[in-house]
């Protein structure tokens, strides 16, 4: 029972499961007992709205509900937990919640921007990066925080209004992707569409899903951009540290990137 | 947080997650913080599988496992909890992991094949029910302990080589559905699709998909026979149990039944 994996999902709900199917879907595996030991906790009414919190449209922090949520992880055995949320990993969230959770001794804290960071300077090696995310995202600027200017990256953001519809893309109550994610609306995929046009023609190398409802609503064409979904790459680097030898090679199921 | 839903799943990982989207899917939500507080153990490698221990081809009983992941599902909160599984209801599994679980106080299993035949019993009222399940499933008899010839019901099963041909729709390694999910490959549909027209020619009237992968494969056809997935069913009672306002009409999303 060593090397549990475990996911802080609910955040939203779909996107916690997207990311555990994502482990899943690169895990080398015939049988069910190949399978990697993974714990999800999806519980939604426990950490308020990341982007809210952050606009100041929400006081609570959604750091105290995560660590709470790494608290039954580590209960039930968990040593390797990922928070499955994009926004969430600003830091005025991600660190008082780290800080939190260093009181869990044996605990490795997986941040997936920082995964996605690591995978497109040692892998892509593309310099100006497109970002589709939720204004909260943009709003706090934590993708800044891993693709700094001083190594070369330019982080390419959609106009004001451009990340307006993004944000509708994934909130609205009537065609938003966390209202209706089965199928997801056509209004939500022609926008996300627009945007990544945009910011193609301004240049961009690569685009990051930088929300992680969008790969629900995005899925990438041959010979266009290279999409870069930071769950399904910390989803992979979750295997690759509990069981290196069942990750499957890049490429084979759902990775966009290669 | 009271009220939390548990799943023991990665029996196998894919049905797991398929039970947990019913939850989402089945849930009234436009945010995030509406939907239901629920928790995902997918622990495969504690669970032998269920059809090998029914066949005799494995000693240890899959309710040891099943208890450990109750547990781990306990202490982190879950007070309603049901198994992601079809074979694992056999009596020779089930009954001793119920007995066992009896030490959780406040702990409420939620019977999968269970709840699957108090819907056809008082929701469907139909009397002959065709049968699509892994050779576990048929071997163990378990429908037939819920679908009772004394209570008017005729449980049809597909002929011997039928069911062997489902059984490799589900197991085999080249084009079964637990090591070929996505997509599932047309092999395995081809094989589902003849035994549900053979026995709609027999007279079944409505049909159990009593595997949790096959769900995964089939999709329910207009003017074609209800096709009950007890997953789905068992999904709508844990949200009745635990927030019965929030449970989305019949038919709106997913359900084969209606």
């Amino acid at each position: 029972m060593e090397g549990i994996i475990g996911i802080i999902g609910g955040v939203g709900p779909y996107a916690g499961l997207d990311f555990l199917r994502n482990i899943c879907n690169n895990t080398r595996a015939v049988k069910d007992q190949d399978h990697i030991n993974s714990l999800l906790v999806s519980c939604p009414s426990l950490i308020p709205d990341r982007t809210a919190f952050l606009l100041g449209d929400e006081k609570d922090n959604p750091a105290y509900g995560m660590v709470t949520c790494a608290k039954m992880l580590y209960d039930a055995g968990a040593r390797y937990v990922s928070v499955a949320c994009n926004t969430a990993h600003a830091g005025r969230i991600f660190t008082p919640f780290r800080t939190m959770v260093e009181q869990f001794e044996g605990l490795t804290i997986v941040n997936m921007l920082e995964t996605c960071a690591v995978y497109v300077k040692t892998r892509l090696q593309v310099h100006r990066i497109g970002l589709l995310a939720s204004k909260g995202t943009y709003t706090s600027g934590v993708y800044h925080e891993y693709f700094r200017k001083e190594e070369g990256f330019t982080l390419m953001e959609p106009t004001a209004a451009g990340q307006e519809a993004i944000h509708a893309a994934i909130y609205n109550e009537t065609f938003g992707i966390k209202a209706h994610s089965a199928p997801v609306r056509v209004q939500a995929k022609t926008i996300l569409q627009e945007a990544i046009t945009a910011l193609a023609g301004r240049g961009a190398e690569a685009l990051i899903l930088g929300c992680t409802e969008l790969p629900l609503a995005v899925t990438p064409s041959k010979g266009g951009l290279p999409l870069l979904d930071p769950g399904l790459l910390t989803a992979r680097r979750l295997i690759e540290l509990t069981a290196p030898e069942k990750l499957t090679p890049y490429g084979v199921l759902g990775c966009a990137a290669e």
